[in-house]
């Protein structure tokens, strides 16, 4: 099985980190495909960065469907583009504030969110609401830590997220920590190893969850508003991107 | 003052329909620019052509603040990029989506979406539910018309749109009709006429919201997420979209 | 277009100063009618007063029709009334709770309302619920300032207000601050500019709200439950409310 | 124990209807005084007739503290002036449709309404929502009948409602059905025997809740929006209704 | 009328508690059997606990059908067995948790829960979910004392109590207290004279609820998922348990 | 890695069924232990059903942690005892509902359930409302097919349940489907193959979830309400549950 691990953003030490998490955590015979766009922001921090690497994001599945992919994971915490890449996709795609959050609530009956900027907290709001998850998503704290001060390590980035962790399970009656950002993977097991709780990454979760349904055998709907988009005209910047020209 | 009105697709004729609807409502001393970008889809129908569609949309306001525009619509039901565009722009900006399911909560207890193509009746859901107005809206209702069939007249569309409209009052306990396209925004004084209830056209409704906001000198919180983009390298094609250069 | 805009309570200060925001932010040719009734309470502080203001309310609006007005607004942060004067109207009505609230929406991913009594908390999270409004309301303030001490300039109770105001961005991650009053509808100018983010008025995005409306040939479906009421007895110290005698 | 049931419309021949079914599920040694308001419509079918019915209902509430009532019953199923009358009375307030709500979600997992004109199934909507029962509603059926067709008997009628019960019970996938009118109480054991199912009438079940609040020294909470209304001045038609004046 | 108080931990100490607030607050005629099971846990205090008292539970209502009981309470904080007892009996069943939640909602438009271990919050908050209460409860307080220290009098546990009473009340906006445990019945009247609000013991109310009930002639639904259970094959430890051979 | 499929009813045909499944879609490497209790109902189809087998269910789990087991899936769809199980167990517990529900919102935005017998259905609503899920689930189809008919191939049952499917999805706009029971665990391919939809069996989910939990170290955590059980006295019947002896 060959699964896209996708940073939406253009940060190739982030994409880096995250496809080693995703070899770490990906059974045997699962290849892990670690890409990035090459067009978009370098960091997605805001409504706004997220929304113009969506373009990057379907970049990269038209390219790795052409590769035979075989499923997906949007490996930001904001999950850029997921419904259009579930369109634009065969295989199944998930994000990994998806993934977390959904795992979270198989461990807990409650967690806390420790995310990057402060800004970006409501981000992470909606999704819980959007996925149903905001009966279990008991807060949501940010750091202000910028998204790209973790690409390598960093022992302050560190102590600030693990001083939030424990506020979050101080304050929030929670028994679980999602951690808020892909740059974060290789925190998990550390933190969750000195906090005594579950601290979860998404991108770990997501390779498992979509390798799950490859085996399976299930993949994205094609009935109703996932089917493949409709065959129409696009153009100037995006002309690219018109469907089905480009998959053809 | 200068209100932009945005039509996400590349349709020059939806963009003049849309344009005519917004300068027939406009008050006395607005100026309506209506444009589309010249970047993106001919129609929206899809998550992934919503998606794609952003771009353009983050394009035209660029350059419309750069001709000192006081305030935004984004004149497409599935209001795509709204939230980004709330960042990138200093006036306010309304989906007419949210500005007409608002509108609806205000003149009746509940509201029926009559729309384009059923596929797309999920992403009139969840911006329902994203807006608060989950418990007005009883029930929304494809009519699998192409969005570019309503670029002109269309005496079938506008009969089979009727009858939709029919049909949900009769069968969803609704007292108001949401029209679920700009492209329709021409036919709600009819439909409204003929059916003895109010049919909401979010265009206009949008036009005169945006319009309030300006004149009450109100505009998009910059405290919290809704702030500008901070700015950050960007790359490859999207690289004209880094903040903030592009609005220097 | 002449609009009436409905001070609920009894205070003539309260609707002097209610009437001058509403013409400062009218439209060149809309007419302000700004009344208030001659039966009810001097200020509206709980359920109980809210319960007997509506009498009045309804009085005004019966007056109003008389003299042609085309629209309504309730400017009480309880909108008293708001469903049994949509029935009794011709042209669209609105509450400033209701107006205030729904801009916050427009501006702002989350808001907070900063009000009189802290009693009356309780009613505008009702209000916010019944709206659906609720998933923007981060919180509601009290202050107990009693509403009649915002008839006039008040300098301590700005300075409450203000650090209210304060208090609710500091520990509400909100972004935008809804006043909770018709009488601080003259502070929400200073304090926006103060605090830097959006305070808003409801008397003053009513006025808007319902001029827009009335501009779209909008008002109130006679559909279902916002039909006018039916003919039928009414006695006793009401039976001057007995419809449609008394609109006859 | 002595309480009173208010029946908030004027109609003689329902209040002896509703006093009649309270006598008969009364507990030995409860006194039941079965009142209607000498002010108001003769019923209640609109938002508008529900709120000017309420000053009626403050209006019994007063009179019957001053009679030593213990705790009321508002026989109406929209529980016209349910939180001002909190304010006012000494002894617990219940209303019939939240009364009958509370008892169907003890007996089943979902219920139906059936009640009088359709387009007051929106007011029974809103109250389940307001009591959290919408999760245990799962739906409201009109059938039409005006409700003073319901003073006496009414054999169509009976078929008419009966026939509702059965289509209820055959789409809503329910298990109790709730009668929707204080004029339907005569007719719930023998529909609950046709039928097979409880069919629960609020004004038995309202008058057995507030004896057990009563017997268990339970009372409406004087902290927060439920205590007593402020002293202030109130003029005109209802300066009667002036709080503390009017109970002292 | 007979009612079975059930009690479904093995504490005798407890079950006497619990009879006798019972037998306080019944009405004169109705015969109280407070019973507990003769197997599983003596306190219940974690969903382990909760899930095999159920057990005991059914033992109980099998035994008190026999005795021709009318009605059951459930006399634990946590409901168990709520919906699996109303299959098996045949007058109806009331749980404390639910009682009292829902007579809260009658007497106060927020209320607070004060229980006892901090680990069982998650379950009270679950019941308020699932019971609709969830808009009325504002909050949950644990006070980590066991369930058994409240046996008898311990006037270092009323402290406690007392003193998250008064915390709530505080912080919560809130204006009653729900006693969050069937051994904190004795508590509630001396805690609502002190705190001057009303303080809900959830076994006095639920013998009234069932009572109420019982009276009105009303009882659990039989048709839907409340019938009784299917006969089939039971067999090892809970082989007694097979349905209808164990009520012939 | 060796895994526990804890079929909660006493079938050993289903048992079979169940194992065989499980052994189909798990990983090389995975050992499967699939067992059923030796106590408890012959099916479950209620709650009474649910409730006493959940005994079985925290038996078998006792037993598997004995053995080494290093996670669970509970194989009924009602998810019988699963917040029990996550105390008692060390490793992570999956229930087949929780986990074909959160499966089928990562591939379609609205699902439908087909189950066995109508009265379940309310049993998979209340498990969608706990999960989060019921903004995903449209709606839940009953078939009247008895459990135990699934136990060996049932070309009838088999016609029924495919027309189900059908149904479900002509009326509920949703794009895949979930098997509401254990025993339809083998239908779920030939269903997706006929149907052009995702037809999702749990069982085969949540193995593959349980895997996924376990190779990326995650577990319950144990930090409030699923930490285990408190040492305490159990007696009668039941003793053999007392904890935390029967682990020792």
């Amino acid at each position: 099985m060959k699964l896209c691990i996708l940073n939406p953003n253009t940060s190739a030490a982030m994409t880096a980190k995250i496809g080693a998490q995703a070899r770490r955590v990906a059974s045997p015979g699962t290849q892990i495909l670690a890409v990035n766009p090459t067009m978009g922001p370098a960091s997605i921090e805001s409504h706004y960065d997220d929304a113009v690497a969506v373009l990057g994001v379907l970049e990269e599945i038209r390219k790795a469907e052409a590769q035979g992919c075989d499923g997906y994971v949007i490996a930001c915490f904001g999950d850029p583009g997921l419904r259009a890449a579930r369109e634009a996709a065969t295989g199944p795609v998930i994000g990994i504030a998806e993934a977390a959050m959904h795992a979270a609530s198989f461990l807990a009956t409650g967690f806390s969110v420790v995310t990057t900027l402060t800004r970006t907290c409501v981000i992470a709001e909606h999704l819980a609401q959007a996925y149903g998850m905001n009966g279990f998503c008991r807060n949501i704290h940010g750091t202000d830590i910028p998204v790209l001060d973790l690409e390598g390590d960093n022992p302050p980035a560190y102590a600030t997220i693990r001083a939030a962790c424990e506020h979050a399970l101080a304050v929030d009656r929670s028994a679980a920590i999602v951690l808020g950002c892909a740059g974060m993977s290789d925190l998990a097991a550390r933190l969750s190893g000195e906090l005594g709780v579950p601290v979860i990454d998404g991108v770990g979760v997501a390779v498992r969850l979509v390798e799950s349904l490859v085996a399976l055998n299930l993949s994205t709907s094609k009935r109703g508003d996932y089917a493949p988009p409709l065959p129409k005209p696009y153009v100037g910047l995006t002309s690219g991107f018109a469907w089905p020209a480009r998959h053809a």
